[in-house]
């Protein structure tokens, strides 16, 4: 085992002995992404009802409706996310008289028909033709494009958080460089015009000249490598290094090292996964320990848990990264700023519209 | 040099000193999805104009205009492509009355503000709000969001076309499988869901068993591996592979020779790229040679012309044949017949329409 649990938040991930290593096959659209292309393709730039409530007792709410060809469809947000939801026409309850007037279904009828929770008296029916632009841009503000991901190296008998950060880029071994070529390209930081990651591209070098950085599957990624970050031969703890991988969801350590790393040295709250890379043969063995609180996700880690430096290979372990970090983002730690940053945006819309 | 050639269409593009292998760091969007933005974030769910013609100097032309902020945008769409063009409102002429009952600029005035060529007398303004959504379904129509490329292989002695597609699965070297994985995945054809390129995935194995595939920035590649195509042996043209590499615009070859290539034995009228691929140490020697008329594209080939097998030689290597793709597009071969698909789409909306 490449990880020692001791008394840690953390704890590997188990193998499957039915995963494979493979490419990115399926969409790696977010929610948010999801829901921009539903509201697209069925209610933006055709007559629809959008509906805000500023508070009700599910929070803040925006609700848009269509009716598309006998069917009612409905994004609905909240706090929590946006659901999508779909319902016959004929399942919604009117009454004669407002099927006579062709007056629709009232709001609750509709409401109660997509689902049980949605609190219709709290909701206003608002005209104004710029909502439908203003709820559109509202969710695209919460796609993410860009990551973030740490990357500290284990010497000989290195097993603690404290070591990972203690060491020179010149003492690095020839496979650790070969790792970092695997997962991008070394830019300078100078003049970088590209996703900067908190790091300093002014060309006054405070968070050294390089960096590990690439653009994968239209996303861009930063490695904060640590040995890359400036050294400070008076300070244990190299701040300046845990300043950046100890602010990131997911670090990538590689074990130039047979010891097991000890997960309970891990003093940083923001690192939530905690990708192990052992070199073994011409490939990686590979332990992802994740932070209780995170669920599932995938793709699956096969059993051995052991990938090449094909591009297959680089394709899972960055897919396995981008998803490790987005299924944080539903952790305790992190759902609660998701929350509370969808209600800053949809107390912002309703607020304005209903003042 | 790893090519001849002789009296061929081809010519092998210059490496240029400057160049360097890079990954991906410029915006890999088509000009339809730039086009598609600008409409999304200029005009669409917001009031503004749009302008149809079904017949004119320039053919059938469909123009929005939004006024904003003071100055007025517009996307030209002709059978040539998109327009995104921007004139101050003080640079419109209007008249003394048109300016004192707010009328706006006559349309003749507008558009010859925009650009002298556009034939304002052969629009119509139509107001039909479904309009917008047509427009933007015709853009989005364009948008090319998966590539076939060949992959022959040419082993000791072999120079010609017609010898690269003789080869037996069973008889590649090393080197080639290598190659292979470094593009991309071997996937099982028979039930394939994603992007099938023409090849067989219902598990008849009309086409093989097995192709290469990978999602790339967001774009899927399905590679046709001339050898994992069926081979016929009494078949010296081996036809099942030339049906589907004959139809391809960008072919690599894996030169397993040292026998420079024929460029003149290339029959297929469809073929604009070919790139050359040689094993060299732990990389390969790349020669690019292009088809007359294809205009010149990004990454240029640095000198020599080497890259490795890193993820950062990878995408510099897909870059090139993707923006090949795109750069053949534009020549003669192909100009007439994207202006023929636009034209179609444009006649479509606009006939709607001005009926």
């Amino acid at each position: 085992m490449s990880v020692v649990v001791g008394n840690s938040d953390f704890r590997p991930l188990l193998n499957s002995p039915t995963a494979k290593i493979t490419g990115v096959h399926e969409s790696l659209l977010q929610e948010c992404e999801k829901d921009i292309i539903w509201y697209r393709e069925n209610f933006f730039g055709k007559p629809h009802d959008n509906y805000l409530a500023l508070e009700s007792t599910k929070g803040p709410l925006a609700i848009s409706v269509i009716l598309d060809g006998g069917v009612y469809k409905a994004l609905v947000r909240s706090i929590e996310g946006s659901e999508r939801l779909t319902v016959e026409g004929s399942a919604v309850y009117q009454s004669t008289h407002r099927k006579l007037f062709k007056l629709g279904p009232k709001v609750e009828n509709l409401m109660s028909a997509f689902s049980s929770g949605i609190p219709a008296r709290s909701l206003t029916l608002v005209k104004n033709p710029g909502l439908a632009n203003e709820l559109l841009s509202m969710e695209e503000r919460q796609v993410i494009r860009s990551y973030k991901f740490g990357v500290a190296y284990c010497t000989a008998g290195q097993t603690t958080e404290a070591e990972m950060l203690s060491n020179r880029h010149e003492s690095i071994s020839p496979g650790y460089k070969a790792f970092l070529q695997f997962l991008g390209e070394t830019i300078e930081l100078r003049g970088w015009k590209g996703y900067r990651a908190g790091l300093d591209v002014s060309g006054t070098n405070q968070t050294g000249t390089h960096a590990v950085y690439t653009k994968w599957q239209g996303y861009e990624i930063m490695f904060h490598v640590a040995t890359m970050l400036p050294y400070n031969e008076k300070d244990k703890q190299q701040l300046e290094r845990k300043r950046h991988l100890g602010n990131d969801i997911v670090v990538i350590v590689y074990q130039d090292t047979d010891e097991p790393f000890q997960l309970s040295s891990i003093s940083s709250h923001q690192n939530h996964i905690l990708a192990f890379v052992k070199p073994e043969g011409e490939g990686y063995r590979f332990t992802c320990a994740v932070k209780q609180g995170v669920p599932a996700f995938i793709p699956e880690i096969p059993d051995p848990p052991v990938f090449g430096r094909d591009a297959v290979s680089r394709d899972f372990f960055l897919h396995t990264l981008v998803n490790g970090e987005r299924a944080s983002y539903k952790s305790t730690s992190f759902a609660p700023k998701i929350s509370r940053t969808r209600s800053v945006l949809l107390c912002d819309v309703a607020s304005k519209h209903l003042k």
